[in-house]
């Protein structure tokens, strides 16, 4: 732990790490992925942190919204000058998901909320590398990997999200002058939500309905010029703004973005997958509809990998804080208890402890199947899309899903302090809590997969062969409950059978109600409260499998002190789940009242067996203290030094007497108001 | 809805209304509690909201701290004077009970987060009324209720929160000048949390160990004034400041308080359950540690009530935008239609408008068994003061955690907008939050709860009669499982059968654990994730079983179509906990698979049923857009008009080109960083 250099440390925590049980350093290494990683990431971190350059001397909290952006801003331009060399031999998404792990770190020091510059190498950069021919790439990427314009990308707006079908805003080709017409006919026409759009980006992709020769040809993204190079000046017929504060990421200048009859060259209209030629003709250049997705998946593994590193930094705070707080006498002739000592609290924090790795892994394992995907689709074959879409989609909703929740877990967990801003987890919840809606929502995306688990059912019933991560279907045939067995082969074969389940007692309520004279949408619209349920099952599922399959590989050749406590930790993750689904084991496994007690006796003495271990657990994610920026869940364990310390920087704190008390409060305490 | 006064109404929501099958007035009448409650409250807002003084030009999110801050005093002063003379006869909590709902809604249209004002009226001067001896009273509450001085409450300290015992701050007893002596002897002493104590109040009620003649006898209140009358400057020997920004409220002004040997007045101790004569011999005047828990109780309730209120709000919200939203063609040939259509959209969304009624009618009940209990105590009487307590225990920790997991449903059913600050669930969210936390944690409360159900249950083994709440519990005597029956009455009755289930198995771990050599409190540890269940659904039974009960007999009288609502609703309530509970329905009832894929579909076919009702169920909530203060959720249903107005005020929007593009973006994109 080379770079916490504090004096003193909470005795507590000292303590703590001293009965650590296993190779602190190589759990690191596994988690980075490496020796090596580690290596490279903690050069990046001295190099980008050590300057102090990070560091706010008044909380940004405090700001107002404009000093926010601002500060923002400042930031921003310091942090790109320091990583710039880091990006320039970027040219695939598979360089960029590499690099991205490494500068998450050092630009969560920099920025508590966000980089107003984040969409642009978030989406602009992987759009215009996903779906740009290599001519446009040539022209554009350098411009951006070098900073010499800044992007976002606009699709929702102001009445659109989800249903990208339904978009307002058009693109309609004038051959005369050889341009595109973009335009925002209503107000609900307009784009609203892109990070960077309101007052920072020069240059916007933009989805809009391609109209040419008369006909509408869907949404197509169209790269577009928005702010004078020299002045910043909205060009003319463009009307774009800020638009208002969020419960997070208020440094982000979300914008709203509405066009007046506003021209582009024709060829900035993004044209691997689709080109209009001068004429304004439309040619489709293969499978449109399905290489675009290739963005979309790389975003939600991207999202997935993200869940897994922001619910780490959640309970790195969770389970240092408990530690260092004590509370209640539990025997009274004994002094307060650590708080991490009661159950209760292990309860909650282990679980997410778990989370984190089952999603890392499950992030690497989803980045594995994408880039095969990639590589089949190159040589034309995209048989093997329809499954990764449907794994990306219900992976990104339960993880996104699971991080919220459990980031609020730990945020309970530390009591009225886990309110206080400084505490960072506030901020941790607000970012998951917007992921389980942007890049799809939740229950969108689950119906998604379950449409495809549906067809893969109906297939199964026709006799067609099921494809991998279906392949439990097959049970469902014989419709019997499957046989319960404690193993972590046994649980994740009872998940299997859940999913089998529900997904056929959804085809079965489907069926019943077209039976009834209903039309299959009508019956599907019905169900979907059901079909929501079979996707989670499924993907808990796939979970459950994935990391215990990918622990056991990773582990392999560690040394025994690490393979325990990861294989401990994998096993708490089936065991915790199959405790909050006993009610679907009951049904669709041959599990007893009996079992469900024994369950909990391993899961309680699993608990315990973690305890001495925890704090160790949670530092060998290696953060620094400027990245989890934390009061609570700081290295040395100073508490409530850092919690006055982080208040006394209040501008309220600057002056003994507001001056609103002689304004206000004094007429009003004399009676004259 | 004679305050509704939008010219243009969309037409969608036109179209709900019009489908309203029972009468809305007669509804809104019954959540007031009468028809003259509801004229009274809309005088109330008339009176305070029509002048327009309630209106931020710009929101108070794009503020800075201190400009929040001095704005959200600003409008208390104005507030106060309006509302003053409607407070001045309160001298009992009953009165402050009754009128709060009233004042709750006003108040909300002004602070969009909060008052500095709150813990005023909100705990010093409940703590007066309770704490105080008639003389005491008769000095401090014309002053409080005048508004002369402005207080608050200091109990939870930076290093304690839920264990009173454990509180550093000390008060001494010097008999030589007839005062105590206050001091916060280490960092983790500082009083921490107060509302409006860091920068608002000039008095507080400190909770503080009383010493006297060598001697500890634990935490005591007492009133001290902390900052000049006139200059407002803090006291000598007090240090006072705010503690920074939070999740919520933070127009708040919480506070950190700490004591250099600041002494204060002999009779300044609170000294209605205790004394401290001249020679400083302590004097305990009958049952103190039951007596204190009056306003504890007090506060309980009022936070069940208010989380029906803040649901409510949410909710209205979340119906009136699903009805104006149109996302997807669920057929090809049709409009994209109404979100709310969407089975699961209603899933989400009806279960609030459920349980809103279910805990402002549970609130209702626990506060006519509270003053019941009141009656009871001031004869002397305190055996029904541990089933209150129990009962106000789990009651608050079930009611803020559902509402905070509700608000939040809600918001995530609003997709990306409901993340703009304007929707105001953002704010709703972060205070229902809070609420799971304060004045008592969820876990701590649900534990304490669960100590009364095994007492209780060892007393039943004993032969013992059982208080009313727990009769149940006799079922779990013979041990067979309760007979499946999906009748209301039957459905409670499988409810009381779990919990009665649950708590059985709990005595059973902890007698195990006893057995096998571990003394009774280590063994208690042991169970008490299991023992949190327990108390979970002990208190879903009991709002279960008064939602049902209390609702027949409010409708008793009513006309047929809002008789058939709220049996609705209230059925809705019992069959969406059957249906979340399976797996304990499984295990402590007969319920079988059959029984669940018809649970299944009563549960769908009677969203379907309410679904035309879905509007007017909010209107009735009758929430005046001053008060609702949402983009999304306004009467008239301007939903993005709204979001474009209020995101045009914030101040980025005021400049075309913020500073910082000349400053350090152009620099950067030219390349000379």
């Amino acid at each position: 732990m080379a770079n916490h250099r504090s004096v003193e440390i909470n005795a507590d925590l000292v303590k703590e790490r001293s009965k650590c049980s296993f190779d602190l350093e190589e759990l690191t290494n596994l988690i980075d992925g490496g020796k090596k990683k580690t290596k490279q990431r903690r050069q990046m971190e001295d190099y980008a942190l050590n300057s102090g350059a990070s560091i706010d001397p008044v909380p940004e909290e405090c700001l107002s919204i404009q000093e926010r952006y601002e500060n923002a801003v400042r930031k921003s331009c310091v942090y790109s000058a320091l990583v710039r060399e880091s990006l320039v031999n970027i040219t695939g998404l598979e360089d960029l998901g590499l690099s991205s792990p490494v500068l998450q770190r050092t630009s969560d020091a920099f920025f508590k909320e966000i980089s107003p510059f984040l969409l642009h190498f978030g989406m602009f950069v992987p759009t215009i590398i996903g779906q740009c021919t290599p001519e446009q790439q040539a022209k554009w990427l350098p411009l951006a990997m070098d900073l010499q314009i800044i992007g976002t990308y606009a699709q929702t707006e102001l009445g659109h999200g989800t249903f990208i079908r339904g978009l307002e805003t058009t693109a309609t080709y004038d051959p005369s002058t050889e341009e595109f017409v973009l335009s925002t006919p209503k107000l609900s026409s307009y784009k609203w939500w892109a990070g960077g759009l309101g007052k920072t980006a020069s240059h916007c992709i933009v989805l809009a309905q391609l109209y040419t020769k008369g006909e509408c040809h869907g949404p197509h993204a169209f790269i577009v010029q928005i702010r004078d190079k020299e002045t910043h000046m909205p060009l003319p017929g463009i009307k774009v703004g800020e638009i208002g504060p969020k419960l997070g990421f208020n440094t982000a200048d979300n914008g709203y973005l509405g066009f007046d009859n506003f021209r582009i060259p024709r060829d900035n209209l993004m044209m691997k997958n689709a080109q209009v030629t001068k004429d304004g003709t439309y040619v489709k250049v293969a499978r449109h509809g399905k290489l675009t997705y290739g963005t979309m998946v790389f975003v939600r593994v991207m999202l997935v990998s993200d869940m897994a590193y922001y619910l780490a930094k959640a309970v790195t705070i969770a389970v240092r804080y408990s530690a260092v707080r004590r509370q209640s006498q539990p025997k009274p002739d004994q002094p307060e208890a650590q708080v991490l000592d009661y159950l209760t609290q292990q309860h909650k924090l282990f679980i997410c402890i778990s989370s984190s790795h089952a999603m890392r892994l499950t992030s690497t394992w989803l980045w594995k199947t994408f880039t095969a995907v990639l590589a089949d689709m190159r040589e034309g074959n995209t048989d093997t899309l329809p499954e990764l879409h449907a794994l990306s989609s219900c992976l990104k909703a339960l993880s996104t899903s699971d991080t919220a929740a459990l980031i609020e877990q730990c945020r309970f967990a530390c009591g009225g302090h886990g309110y206080m801003y400084s505490s960072n987890l506030p901020a941790l919840y607000s970012f998951a809590a917007a992921t389980r809606t942007y890049e799809g929502d939740y229950t969108v995306l689950l119906l998604q997969t379950a449409r495809f688990l549906v067809k893969s059912w109906e297939q199964m019933e026709e006799g067609k062969p099921l494809t991998p991560t279906l392949a439990y279907l097959i049970q469902s045939r014989d419709g019997n409950q499957a046989k319960w067995d404690d193993s972590p082969e046994g649980i994740i074969r009872a998940f299997h059978a859940i999913a089998a389940g529900r997904i056929t007692s959804c085809v079965n309520s489907i069926r019943k109600h077209v039976r009834n004279g209903m039309d299959y949408e009508d019956a599907w619209q019905l169900t979907t409260v059901q079909l929501v349920g079979a996707a989670e099952a499924h993907c808990r599922a796939v979970i459950c499998r994935v990391y215990r399959d990918e622990t056991i590989k990773m582990t392999a050749e560690c040394s025994p002190g690490v393979k325990t406590v990861l294989d401990q930790l994998s096993m708490l993750y089936l065991l915790y789940w199959s405790l909050e689904k006993t009610g679907d084991l009951l049904r669709f496994s041959s599990l007893s009242e009996k079992d469900i007690v024994s369950l909990q006796e391993r899961y309680e003495a699993l608990l315990l067996k973690i305890r001495p271990n925890a704090v160790s657990l949670v530092d060998a994610f290696d953060f620094r203290d400027e990245v989890l920026s934390s009061t609570l869940g700081s290295y040395d364990g100073r508490v409530y030094e850092r919690l006055m310390e982080e208040a006394l920087k209040t501008p309220l704190n600057k002056e003994p007497v507001n001056q609103s008390f002689h304004k206000y409060m004094k007429p009003m305490l004399q009676g004259k108001l």
